[in-house]
């Protein structure tokens, strides 16, 4: 089994896939967290430059490539290996953000970022993908740390990754599942868990 | 007018690529040499991480992106605006260098390649590629510097990729031609001009 988290910042997906985590464990499953970008040695150097070099220059179709670099090697080092040990492996973003980010808020073709993402995850996707939705200002709110490269593109760029978010989601609702998080903690997890127990097979 | 210089190690671009721009500035043209990975700060930060990190480890599709992005950023910082400028670009390797080594060589779907490629160049492609041909022996033994990551990847590899740069060009005759290298400096330099000559427009 295989999910990750997306959505704007701000909405608490780090929290809620924490609990989630827990949940699975205390079920008895194996569980591997990790980040996108993230989670290799390679990943974590490109992270740094795509989200805290704040003085090298990157053109949109450069930065999504690099997203895609740094997931090919995690998929091949972190997660298919996981997969394989029968682990369930739970993602801080994926493919998805690429789409919102570069795609529906950047500007790119949304088709030809997931074929390009077919390329680098040699076809592996999520089974299921928690979008954590909720109002952009109720999001902003919330973010109280120093902002880096990707979350200080304003406005009209975040109204556009949320909608982003929420037209694939629409698209592809078997795979994508909008999370209402604007509510408690508890009450979120409590969606969350009730998305995933079509996949989560007692042991 | 943008030509690109490509082939196995060992078989003397940069002394070619070095002639050739100077023949062309000596016609009267602004000439701009890039060589890819590389040229922009990013594409610098990346080429350290391909051929001389060591230490971390890259899969093949992440390797390929990584090429791919820093040729997105050197099109867009480098390559689009010295065209728009009237200038002539000489780049030392370009996409072509990533269907051989990553797909003839390294085994990734070529096609594919080639559409990565389209994404990150925004369909933008030399006039005219040079590969400077040898036989593998002659080119390894002109190898007198220490080799980087990409050099070291034996024998075989190297078989297979000259016989990409060869099989790649039979099947674009009109962007790519086949340089024969094994000859003295100023002949093969003579093959290149008389190559560019359709392309090189008196001033």
């Amino acid at each position: 089994m295989f999910f990750s988290f997306d959505g704007i910042d701000g909405v608490g997906k780090s929290t809620q896939l924490d609990l989630f985590s827990e949940w699975l464990r205390t079920a008895g499953h194996k569980v591997v967290s990790c980040r996108d970008p993230g989670s290799t040695e390679l990943g974590e150097s490109i992270r740094g430059i795509l989200l805290n070099d704040f003085q090298t220059p990157i053109c949109r179709p450069s930065e999504m490539l690099l997203y895609m670099a740094a997931r090919a090697q995690m998929v091949e080092q972190v997660i298919r290996p996981a997969l394989a040990a029968g682990q369930v492996v739970v993602s801080d973003r994926f493919l998805l953000a690429n789409v919102a980010y570069q795609g529906y808020a950047g500007g790119m073709d949304v088709d030809t970022l997931w074929s390009v993402g077919q390329v680098a995850t040699g076809g592996l996707e999520p089974d299921l993908t928690f979008v954590l939705d909720m109002p952009l200002d109720k999001a902003a709110a919330r973010m109280q740390r120093e902002l880096d490269r990707m979350e200080l593109q304003g406005d009209r760029f975040r109204e556009l990754l949320r909608a982003g978010y929420l037209a694939e989601a629409a698209r592809r609702p078997e795979k994508i599942a909008v999370i209402d998080a604007s509510g408690p903690v508890p009450e979120v997890q409590n969606q969350i868990r009730q998305a995933a127990s079509r996949f989560v097979k007692p042991l």
